[in-house]
């Protein structure tokens, strides 16, 4: 089994050329501790197998950039297009989505001898100004399923009762950061939201526009293991009274008594992560946790979930670096709990994912990316450990439906003052 | 069976006693038109049978009024309140959602009698300033369940293929208005939304606060039954790049093709109504579609859905009343389509239904009543034909999950201008 | 609450006009009891609302008898065959079975009146001699539907939490016979099973034939409810290896530890019947158990279940008269467990339900009442405290799914000597 | 892709270590032609993965023999019982039978290592008299498990839409025999059943005991493609009279047209095989088709399926060599249709699979083999163009359920005569 090299942090590039061809590495990279079975596993119908990211990313390059502006380019393989296409109904037929897992072909080896076509092909395009938004884009998604890869893998080998590693060892972690009590104070009053259009920023970050906030404060540190524990013991989980009523029933219906990768065995307390079982850190921030869990946590705990305005003005005026504690290939996957804004988990916050005044989605397949998941999710605020450095932002909007919780997602408190 | 009486609309009171008596004296009449079986009917999880309203409405007030406040009450049956509690958690255990189809026992004439039991042991409190706030929400309460009744009834009757009416003749529909293409405009800025607190309003309504507007404007008509069958010509129900994510993969499962309700054979369109089968008015507003739907239509249109706070504004602005064409036990319970903010058919928005900034739930199982369903429905407003006179306002919310329909729900187009 | 008269047993008709009228008469009489409500419920998909089994034992001699047999006969309404047809293809379109509970129309009364007109339309034919054989078969279809009419609306009032009674008294049940060790013996060879054309029977109860047996006993008494408990509180539910590989997996799935409709709460022994929720007698016969059930007692109790062929060659030998304890409308619907093999319940076999060599269904839609069932079902023999008297004989071959326990099923055990 | 070597076929041992050590190797033989992603896919409940069976095959050598019987013997890893244990309850927890698919890990080189170490280990008691009929057990269900691999494997491929192939070419077909009209007639009369005694046969082929049958013929040949396209193309998918209730219920919800397999488009008559897809031979006996289907087409045929007793009476009668065309290694893996009554496909009969008369399962876990799945299952004869050569006899019993399809099954009619 690969180590992880934790030596040094890797170097983010700022040519977008030199970002496409490390953000492509990277991704090869993250198949490599896989076997060709390991690869080929889809565990729920919320995530895909390792192989389909490594040709979803792929296609993505080779349908919107080559087939459609480069002339006389030939497809690699005709078959693949229905094969790995996602969403994009613009773009024809599609495997259905609980069918990626049968596909124990293509071989892990075609795909990478696909990729490899596709980056020299790529290459002339890379410094040619016309088609810098749309390797932008590029990056942007194949970044996105880089942290879609290391969670789905995450759930697949869960499911196998010997609890096997993707990496062989795990990093130590010091988590000297202890003072619970402070917050971030805001007044409240007329506040600018969304991306100001310098650098690359997904459509749903924009058009800016102004919002009017209350006055709040917003903890500076993340719910920990330790606090969640708290919530169990006093009986969160049993307790109608905290819960929303789609949580309720959730709850109820699926029996939920913990966050999940949790496990607890004759006093030992374990979570699963990509070093396979490992004791679990009191001091490090929660994770793999719903909405709805999130929501009646704050709620026990006489407090509440910030609105994603909240959270991005506080994420501005820090003007904290969103790279630290964030993937870059040699990090170790697992929350330290920093105090940061970015890079330990994902945050919920309380506000639904919806269109920013004046937002009008892309023309064409493009366009599918974003705009047509509004409905029915809540927005997530920051960047986890398994995001890939450089992809966060103050404005970037994640989104997942409530009760998803196989992503590093977690939880910072909020108060009206 | 019943006739409707039309000759004139009732009055409503403006005494609480006066309203507390009418409005219980309007639900009782509602299941004259039902024979025992017709009451006992539930025919999907969503709707309740009618002589279920019937005694969960009187549960509320013999619960928080007159066992919670009156020395000595007895409750009318041990046994019932297990029957007859809804989602009130903190009110103890309860029949399964599912399992109200099967309540053949009680019969309506019994629980005819307990109504009147509690209507003599509340007649003491009505004008006592202690319980006037407990009475409103127990009116308020009511009056929705009411719209209720109404609705699910009309699901029910709809199950039967030999098409029973509720009532046995259907009014006359002249809808003169016609002029489609004016709009309210409204040149954004800041504004205030919710509840003043003048008179009763629900906790959602509420804290008020501002909010900031871009300029736009709002359809003064409603979306009519020909320009539906537009849509559907034009193959709305088919094109995926119209629809919302979620919303494409409820009409493949479920294979919708046009709004609930409503039938074609042989060139004859026709809709089921309380009427039984009736001839389908192009110049009616479009009733019984999902969140998705109006979506969807927005989008075919070139327009897009309101959000909550830009109809606000526009209904105080116009200072209509909210009570024409709104249901009274007299009425048609068909949309007329006059123009107006209320009374035809509850609005869609593209508001997620979320707590105002400082919101916070009342204490006990009455604070259960709202904030506990603030995740996964959107925002309604307006007011529709079956809702009872006097019963909304400017500031109200409802709101349902974006795949219901078997409610009045239609749409009103707006544009950013 | 109408009283159950149990003076004297009815008398049964011999001549076939008579045992015509009186079915009527009795499927008539068993409504009596049931509310409109009451008679349209339906509690899952294997039972029927009691207003359809009246109204489709009368679609029986409509469609079959005058609409085919009598010229210029108009159907008394044209909508309602689809309503009340329930399984024939031949015979058209048919609501979907699960619809059936939404029938509040047509009411009660007028299902009645269609009984009266059909009766009276019927009345020139019952001396017909053409006609017996189609006769026969509606009366014997129309006492099958009798015993459902039972067992379904007992299943319906079941999930009612009040436990309402369909009868209001219950009769005083004494039973004498104790001795649980005495077998009938039989020392095997070749015998000739299946009906022997003397009298009505149905089409799978023949054609006659021999069958080879080996040596065998059969118990002259059903396993009672205290044995039952034996086997409960010897873990009889929670050993895998006692069970069926299908039954440990219902088992497991619906989480079953004892026969449908017992319940013990605070030491009361207490089972569900037509009377509401009376004591459980230890003495009185097991019933609403299941094949897998029935199967994994005799397992544990060192025996096994009769064939089919066994219980029948007992069953002509002793001569018993098959009425005993069996349904005549004055009866107490509670077996009794006079070691009768007719009359209590019905009793598993082993026998997988399959056509006797050489059978052949009959022509056209009558030929559908039993052949095409004949894969997946296990053949139950005897008849229970609910089938009319009448019904039953030696050759009677009962057939349900092997999950399936509303009925009154229960068990005698076999053993090889 | 390794290629299938047909120059001849292998010849089977008679000495019980050779059989041994030849059914072992055939495993091991059968999956070198996966990848390891191959190896992995579970395609649906009724399925396992190759690697699961490679495995589980060797876990029941080493609980059976190795761990029960040889003093000392240390468990090759503690772990994979759990693993690999299939439905012995008594053998403790397994795995649920739909997360194998989720066993990336072990690697079949581990397993292969696994059965090395156990193959070792076992030489000592190949020829010890005490182990023999264990070891002959542990033969056949290795046999079994080797039919079971090749039709699994077979759905999982089916899955892709790149239908892949699991052997790179496939055999000429050339099938001779068109005399379909010839048939095997039997004049009835008392007969014996079941395994006589000499060799080995599972314990639910007796006891040996006396069956009475009527006179009757079975048809020599199977029903071919070509024949199946003629009740296709008569509309026989579609006429509800030809099929059981049960059957019907499945053809219209899982929308049936055709045996499993088959894919026809524009004018091309294909069916998916160990080599892909191939053109479908009108000749050639059609497989993969349900208990329904069979039993549908039967009586469109004016036909029946036979009993199993009538089966095994024309097998010993022709007394041909159970062998012919039967899967050694390498075969091709499709029908011929050489008129045998052994190896191209299993044959549907109407016999339900019971117990025979004074039938007792052995004690233990090995008693869980047969006897629990005695219910729900319809009984087979034969053997397939899967099964290993020397696994079959006159009277083996093999057995699914009535929608099962995966299995090379077919039908071969009869008739009373």
């Amino acid at each position: 089994m690969p180590q992880v090299n934790t030596a040094r942090k890797r170097q983010i590039g700022t040519r977008l050329a030199d970002r496409f061809r490390e953000t492509r590495a990277l991704t090869a990279a993250l198949v490599e501790p896989l076997s060709e079975a390991d690869a080929t596993l889809q565990s729920m119908e919320d995530a895909s197998p390792a192989k389909w990211h490594l040709g979803h990313t792929n296609w993505f390059f080779e349908t919107f950039l080559l087939r459609d502006h480069v002339a006389g380019y030939r497809l690699h393989n005709d078959r693949w297009p229905f094969l790995f296409n996602s969403y994009y109904e613009a773009e024809g037929k599609r495997i259905g989505r609980f069918s990626r897992g049968m596909l124990s072909r293509p071989a892990v080896a075609e795909i990478r001898e696909w990729r490899s076509a596709v980056d020299d092909a790529m290459e002339p395009l890379l410094d040619d100004p016309r088609f810098t938004d749309l390797i932008e884009l590029g990056i942007a998604h194949e970044q996105q399923h880089q942290e879609l890869l290391l969670t789905d893998i995450k759930h697949a080998l869960f499911q196998n009762p010997l609890g096997p590693a993707m990496f062989d060892r795990c990093g130590v972690f010091a988590c000297g950061y202890q003072d619970n009590e402070l917050s971030y104070v805001h007044q409240g009053g007329s506040v600018l939201i969304g991306h100001d259009g310098a650098g690359f920023a997904y459509d749903n970050e924009g058009p800016q526009h102004q919002v009017v906030l209350t006055p709040f404060e917003l903890a500076r540190r993340l719910i920990n293991n330790a606090q969640w524990q708290e919530f169990i013991d006093d009986g969160g989980y049993r307790n109608p009274a905290l819960w929303l009523s789609d949580g309720w029933a959730w709850v109820q219906q699926n029996a939920i008594t913990a966050p999940l990768y949790w496990h607890d065995d004759e006093g030992q307390h374990e979570q699963f992560s990509h070093y396979g079982w490992v004791k679990r850190e009191p001091s490090q921030p929660v994770t793999h946790i719903s909405y709805y869990e999130a929501d009646a946590f704050a709620t026990w705990a006489g407090a509440r979930l910030p609105t994603e305005f909240e959270w991005e003005v506080i994420a501005r005026e820090q003007n904290t670096s969103p790279t630290s504690n964030q993937f870059d290939g040699t990090d170790h996957l697992l929350p330290e709990g920093h105090a940061n804004l970015f890079g330990d988990c994902w945050q919920f916050t309380r506000s639904a994912y919806l269109p920013y005044p004046r937002y009008k989605p892309a023309e064409g397949a493009i366009g599918e990316y974003n705009g047509k998941f509004m409905s029915g999710q809540v927005v997530l605020r920051g960047a986890s450990c398994a995001t890939p450095r450089g992809h966060s932002r103050p404005s970037y909007r994640n989104f997942f439906h409530p009760h998803q919780r196989w992503q590093f997602t977690g939880l910072r408190l909020a108060k009206d003052i």
